[in-house]
């Protein structure tokens, strides 16, 4: 780590001492900035991701300019679908469509096994490049979706209100559903072990539908394969970040994966939960999104009542409790950003420390 | 309570000694059964909903074709702002719309407080005709959406996915929003009230969209609320039902409100917050509504994982976590209905009576 400027973030992942409460905003590199709609109106989605030049250079905005302790790498959690054989289209406004969703064994038996350094070399490309570009400022981040949530998506091939066919899938063909799962956590155990050799610093694992589940059907479908992830991948001190949105039911049973962190929304109160995990893990969040929606005097005592709910001590890194909304102003998400560094000292005084986890 | 022939469902309300779990399920009246989409065939949703032939029809559907053990007078959250002065359009599919949505001051001194016995006489006149036509077969419900679900509707006009617009007038306006939470709860109040006075034998307040709201700001522009709206309203016996869907950060906060029951989405489980209620509510709950796509085997052994979780003793009624999809086979709804008839007995032997709560 002696190679980073701003290393706050990581030591927060750990739980160790910092002056101050680190911050980055899921979402950072995205359409709420100017300067990246710039770039978005002269390469799609996909090509932005599959250019390592473009990819990197948005990847850098947000340390830029509204001044983040992390970047994380400009993808999407369905480059891994695609890799594996699936056509991916993303339609602006519709979210990403699948037009040959898996939905039999014949399906399934065609999703390859991939190779991250050769099916998603451009990733690895953006990784290296980004790093390079940000010469040791702050940490960079890479990340995936967890197999659940990927399975999600290829088995209903587009959005979903109930989720109807996947649910039907888990309940009437589960044998099905854990073939397609355990392909899955094979590649995104070696995607997050390529990505680490490429040069990301930490890695967050997003479980977008974990919350639509059941506990058990969680437990069975979700949380066992992020930790067997977690347990498969190849890293030597970069933390893992497990967000699982709309999860709330027992904080133990996340923190059971082996995580480092626990991403959290907005639902649930920081305080409580960290006081469920007595130092498990680190905690990261937990602002609503449109929160940023409000005048800079709002979005301060909201950060406020954020860093008190978490308390005096070590390990929170501050967020949003999803991805920063689209027509957010950059000037709100910059406020944000400073007031978390400007109000969080406080929180990290010696004597705090002491009382910390 | 002496002239119902099944009062399963209200003594279990209460808490009350039952030799059984009673089961209900949320939209038990609508688009899964054949019989109601013949009526529906030949009536709009609007139409269906205020003539009370053909509410009071469709309200009985369930009672015969499923054998549940209380009905729900067919109705729809919104028939409040309509009959508050907004102007509600009802797309299938689509979801419901206001072509005039609040958004001022304005706009909100427009609203005007409404004589439920006058403006909603319709509902009245339906439950009257439900009641008559149900003879004391099995209890009837009456709802209402909270003031919180019911003015992000008013507020976004349609269907949102961010809530953008609502979440912008809590933030930016709170005071304007309150003014309307409270024009809400009075008219919730008298509404709830008059339908008691028109014969249901409880009530359920649906919370649909407390979900969206940090812990602060649930308490603060929901929560608040429906503890009013239950000191107001008038009633006897009658229990009232609280059902935030997504609001499971605590569960002791929603009995605070002076519920005599809680609605539990499937996202919890149902005996962790029962032990942390100890017996200050009763239950409803939780099954996922997905279950019914599974074979009779599968819905059977969930039916009973929720039975089990509960535990024994009384103070549960059996439910699925939201309404019922409307693609599900009714006979899967059925199966439903009489797994939980079936299962639940040896959960309500006299032994276990004194353990329970």
């Amino acid at each position: 780590m002696s190679n980073l400027q701003n290393d706050l973030f990581l030591r927060a992942c750990r739980r160790e001492e910092t002056e101050r409460t680190p911050v980055w905003i899921m979402r950072q590199a995205g359409r709420y900035l100017p300067q990246y709609r710039m770039i978005r109106e002269k390469a799609d989605f996909l090509t932005m991701c599959k250019t390592p030049e473009l990819a990197a250079q948005v990847t850098l905005q947000p340390v830029d300019i509204i001044g983040v302790d992390a970047a994380i790498i400009f993808s999407d959690i369905l480059v891994i679908p695609e890799a594996m054989g699936m056509n991916l289209e993303m339609h602006e406004g519709k979210g990403p469509m699948f037009h040959n969703p898996v939905r039999t064994r014949d399906d399934v038996s065609r999703l390859k096994r991939i190779d991250p350094w050769k099916d998603l070399k451009y990733v690895m490309d953006a990784v290296s490049l980004a790093k390079k570009e940000l010469n040791g400022r702050v940490p960079l981040i890479g990340f995936s979706g967890s197999p659940w949530t990927l399975l999600t998506y290829m088995v209903e091939g587009k959005g979903s209100k109930n989720f109807s066919i996947v649910k039907k899938l888990i309940y009437n063909y589960p044998s099905l559903a854990h073939e397609i799962l355990n392909k899955l956590t094979e590649a995104v155990a070696d995607y997050l072990s390529a990505k680490i050799e490429a040069g990301v610093n930490a890695v967050q694992i997003f479980d977008t539908w974990g919350g639509i589940l059941s506990p058990n059907d969680f437990e069975e479908f979700s949380l066992q394969y992020v930790a067997k992830i977690i347990s498969l991948m190849k890293r030597k001190k970069e933390p893992v970040i497990f967000f699982a949105k709309g999860v709330n039911y027992d904080p133990t049973k996340l923190a059971s994966t082996g995580a480092d962190v626990l991403g959290l929304d907005w639902t649930v109160d920081i305080g409580k939960v960290r006081n469920i995990l007595q130092g498990k893990t680190a905690l990261q969040g937990n602002l609503d999104p449109a929160v940023l929606y409000a005048n800079k005097e709002k979005i301060k005592s909201e950060v406020i009542k954020v860093l008190e709910s978490y308390g005096c001590g070590n390990g929170h890194i501050f967020n949003l409790g999803h991805g920063i909304l689209p027509d957010v102003e950059p000037e709100n998400a910059k406020a944000l950003v400073d007031f978390v560094k400007k109000e969080s000292p406080r929180f990290h005084v010696k004597e705090s420390l002491n009382k910390g986890t």
